[in-house]
C-alpha cells in the first residue's frame, strides 16, 4: 500500500458555480469528491484541505502555510493542488527551503474547474496521482500528459497550458 | 412528426466557462449539442439562434426580436431558452403582443450552465420540448418539474427557483 | 406540494454492469440515484422498490404484484419503472383492471440502462415525473418525447423505440 | 513533441452496449472518443485499430499480429489497449519476443467499459499515455493507479483489479 498524501489550497480545479452570483468562487473543496472516482486500490490518500484560494490571491503567509505542511509530510509522495497562475511560484518557493526530498512532490491544477465539461480537473488529477509514485524525488508540475521540473516550467495564459521554459531563467 | 421550433436567446443555459478570464460568458450556442443527446425520433426540432445575451443586459429591442421571431413560427409548438432572471418579463410582453395562439410557447432556462456539474439545462429542456407537445395554448415557463402560465410565476433568486405567484399581481 | 408516486420493477433502465461476468443485470435498484439529480422542489417523490426483473421474466404474479400496488396509490400520479419488451402488457393489464383513474399512470423504461454513454434513462426519468403531473387521467407509456395511451402504441424492437399503433388492434 | 502509438485490440474498454441484444459486445472502437478529451498538447498520438476482441478469444495468430505491429512501431513509445483476461498473456508474449526495448510498452483495459457509470476505462487510458512519456524501456501493465512489469503481474478476478505476483513464477 502506497501513502501519498493531498494538500488542497484552492485555485480553479475546485471552483464551483454560484447560482446566486453567476460566477466561479472557491466555496468548498471539492477534490475528495473526485478522488473517489478514481480506483486506487493500493494507495492511501490522506488528504489535507490546507486553504481555499484563488492563487492570484495567494500571500507569503499562505507559502509559508504551504511549506509547513509539506515539512510535516515528508515521508511519502505529495500532490499539492494549487491555481495554474502561481503554481511555479508556489513550486520554487518549496524548491528554495525544502532542502533534499527522499520523494516526489508534485504541483497540480486545471484550466476549467472539475465537473465542468471539458474539465481537465479528473485528467490533471489521475496523472499526478500516478506521478507521485513514479517520479524520482524533486518538485514538479504534473498537467496535460506532462511531467516538468518546477524550474523548467512557465504558464502559457493565452494557450492555456503549461510550457518549458530554460532551467535558471 | 412533430415539428418544435426552438429560439435561443442566452442566458445561463448557455454560459460557457472562459479559461483565459475565469469567468462564465455566453460566448457561443450550446442547446444544439444538448438537444442532440435527446432520442426525439418523431419531433422535427429547428432551431433558430436568434441572440446570445445575459437576460440582465436584454433591451426592449431585443425583445421586439424575440416577438417578431415568435410571430413568425405560430405554425408549430415553440421553445424560447432564455436567462432567467427576466424570462417572466419577455414571456409577459409576448402575452401582450402575441394575440391568440394555437399552440403553447415555452420559456425555460438554467440555474447553472448546461454540461456543468449538478446542471439543470438538461432537465429544463428535456421537459420543455415534452411540454411543447403536450400542454394546451398559452405562454408558459417550464422549469424543475413544473409548468407555470407565465402571468403566475415569479423567479426567487435567494431558492434559485421559479415559484407561483397570484396571476395578475 | 405534489406527491408522485414512482414503483420500481426493474428493465434494462436499472441494469448495472457486473465486472465479474463482463454482463449487465437487475441486480440493484439505481432509480433512486438517478431521481436524485433531478430538480424536484415542488415534488414530493415515493418510491417503491417492488422488484427489479428483466421484463421478459415478468409473470403473471408478477403483475398481479403491480397492479396491487397501483390500486394502494391511486390518491397521486403514479411512475412505473419497467422493462420495455414487455411494458405494454403490463399496461393494457393494468388498464383492464384498474377501474376509474383520478391520476395518470405512467410506464416509463430505457434501451440503455441509466449512466451509460448515450443512455435515454434520465431523459425518460425526466419526461415521465413532468408527464404525471400534466396529463389525464389514463395509462400511458412516456418515453423519447412521446406520451402514447397504452392501447396505442407497441415497441419496435429493430428501431429501439415505441412507436403509434391503431388503438385495439 | 512526443510521439505515442497507440494499438487498440477491443476488450472491455472499448464494449458498446447493444439495445437489441442487451448484451455489451466489441462491435466499433470508441477509443479515439475518449483520447480526444484529454488534453495532450505535447502529444502526437498515432491510433492504430489493430482488432476489436474480448480477450478471451485471442488467438496465438492474433498475438502474432500484435507483435507484427509493435516491431513496426519501435520508434517511440506504445500503449496497447486490450482485454484485461489474456493481458498478461500477451504482454508475457510480447517480451520473449520483442527483444531490446528503447521506449515502455504499456499494457491496459478496463473492468467496465469506457462511457459507463464508475467506468475506470478513462483513468486507465490517462494513466498509460503519461506513463508512456516516464517509464523506463520496458514492457508494463497501467492500471488503477499502478505500473507493473509484466512478468510480476496477475489479475484477480474476484477483486476485479491487478495485482503483484512474484517475478518468474
Amino acid at each position: 500500500m502506497q501513502r501519498i498524501h493531498v494538500i488542497t489550497t484552492g485555485g480553479t480545479i475546485e471552483k464551483i458555480y454560484s447560482e446566486q452570483r453567476g460566477s466561479v468562487e472557491n466555496l468548498d473543496s471539492k477534490i475528495e469528491i473526485y478522488l473517489g472516482r478514481l480506483r486506487l486500490p493500493d494507495a492511501q490518500i490522506d488528504t489535507t484541505r490546507l486553504m481555499n484560494k484563488d492563487s492570484l490571491e495567494m500571500t507569503d503567509a499562505d507559502r509559508a502555510l504551504v511549506l509547513d505542511a509539506v515539512r510535516q509530510r515528508l515521508d511519502a509522495p505529495i500532490v499539492i493542488t494549487h491555481g495554474t497562475d502561481t503554481m511555479v511560484d508556489t513550486g520554487l518557493y518549496l524548491k528554495r527551503a525544502s532542502g533534499d526530498l527522499k520523494f516526489p512532490i508534485v504541483l497540480t491544477g486545471a484550466m476549467t474547474p472539475l465537473g465542468f465539461e471539458a474539465s481537465d480537473g479528473l485528467q490533471n488529477l489521475t496523472e499526478s496521482i500516478f506521478a507521485a509514485r513514479i517520479l524520482a524525488p524533486g518538485i514538479y508540475v504534473v498537467i496535460h500528459n506532462q511531467a516538468f521540473p518546477v524550474d523548467a516550467v512557465r504558464k502559457d495564459k493565452d494557450l492555456a497550458r503549461f510550457v518549458a521554459k530554460e532551467p535558471g531563467r
